[in-house]
């Protein structure tokens, strides 16, 4: 058994463990280390110590910010078997498949360009970084972050958008209800690819197992399951769309939803 | 032996069959075909005459143009074994491999989803159906028509585009040089699918063998390659591009260009 992986991952108010974790991006490495069973233990971020742990541990930026410079940001893992960091979703994914070969595979190395296409795909079907998800979801994921984070959370995010987080998408506004329905219209079109062949209706992007791509699918959808609540209304249509696909897709993934306790950062 | 299928294609000006050929999208469906190693016949149809074919068979429009109106294009192929019409070269890609399984498979089952995501991401990328290669290719093409089909491309065309055909990208213009640079562009982000991983070097997207996708990708690079010729500065251009990859992958398709006599469409 290898020893545990470490992984970092930004925290929100939360009573219980298996409620601190939303965030969509650091929910993809979770479900991959999940689905690839390897032992880890989470590292509690918060967003502006971020910056100050890539530093610390002398490992780069995994990207740059709309302006070119170094964007902070997780997943992030650390790897005690190898000694090695790795950043980027989609990166720690390919990572976990070349070292630990004998789990369950995330991205079959004959669909590896595929994924990367796919990831364009995405992206350009949600029209990210600043499509419609993202105007509904921040206003939504401000109010649940610790105190610690929402400071620089409104500061970053007031800086890309332009507006003041509250005027993102007001609940009740035409504006809200206009970026719900470009959600709903882009996962219509992400469940079009599943039943591309125009006779049958793949459930998983892998085919008959899931696969990377279904990962971060599923990390879009667990982000607004637990952002509203399975109680709430935005949930019940979720369920409502494309014949019910999303949330047969999320009883899939609730046995890879483990959330351990884990610790806060120490700097 | 089956039986040939029935390919339409659309011709231009040529003093031998090889050359014929230029399409990217029936491309796709002629490099589909040989890879199956499947007996076909060219039906060559110009463009004022292919919605006339499509109601002919009783086959309805394989899409719908920007006005929402019915938008009749190739490939189409009719399969006397089956009795069956298929449009769109995806599609067709699909009915063969379900139908001739035994050949060498286009688009393997588990990858079906990932593809459909590769043509949003393609599209995307190439900012189609009005991106720069089709500013850039489409005055070549024209020039390269035959007079049978040249009144009803620049109709079409012009009224997609709201300018003459000689005004999309002129000869030595800026604009063609902007262009020019964004479909360099586009191919280098497409190779950088290829090498996702960061260490390795996939050649096709199918991994060890062709898939569908390459396709695609071939269809475009031949496109480019018929319509300036081989002595061209610009396929030298393209060969220099992305350390020499595009020249690869057409070494690799060249076993798969067979283009047979054919026929003219007799309505």
């Amino acid at each position: 058994m290898p020893e545990p992986i470490v992984f970092y991952d930004i925290p929100r108010k939360a009573n219980v463990p298996s409620d601190k974790a939303w965030s969509p991006n650091t929910w993809k490495t979770r479900y991959s280390l999940n689905i690839k069973g390897l032992p880890y233990r989470t590292v509690w971020v918060e967003y502006p110590d971020i910056e100050a742990l890539y530093k610390k541990l002398g490992v780069d930026a995994p990207s740059t910010g709309p302006t070119g410079a170094p964007y902070y940001c997780l997943p992030l893992i650390y790897d005690p078997n190898t000694k090695v960091h790795v950043s980027d979703s989609a990166a720690i994914a390919r990572y976990l498949d070349k070292t630990y070969p004998d789990n369950p595979t995330l991205i079959p190395k004959e669909t590896d360009a595929l994924h990367a296409a796919f990831q364009r795909a995405f992206a350009a079907v949600f029209n990210m970084p600043k499509g419609s998800i993202s105007w509904l979801m921040i206003p939504e994921t401000y109010v649940r972050l610790n105190p610690a984070s929402q400071g620089y959370f409104r500061r970053t995010r007031e800086e890309w958008f332009g507006v003041a987080i509250e005027e993102l998408a007001p609940r009740g506004s035409e504006k809200r209800q206009k970026h719900w329905e470009a959600v709903k219209a882009a996962f219509h079109e992400v469940a079009g690819w599943l039943q591309a062949d125009g006779h049958e209706k793949l459930f998983f992007l892998g085919g008959e197992t899931i696969c990377y791509a279904d990962v971060a699918i599923a990390a879009w959808v667990v982000w607004i399951r637990v952002t509203f609540g399975e109680d709430s209304a935005e949930w019940r249509d979720v369920l409502s769309w494309d014949e019910g696909r999303w949330g047969k897709l999320t009883e899939a993934f609730r046995r890879y939803e483990l959330v351990d306790e884990g610790s806060p950062l120490e700097l």
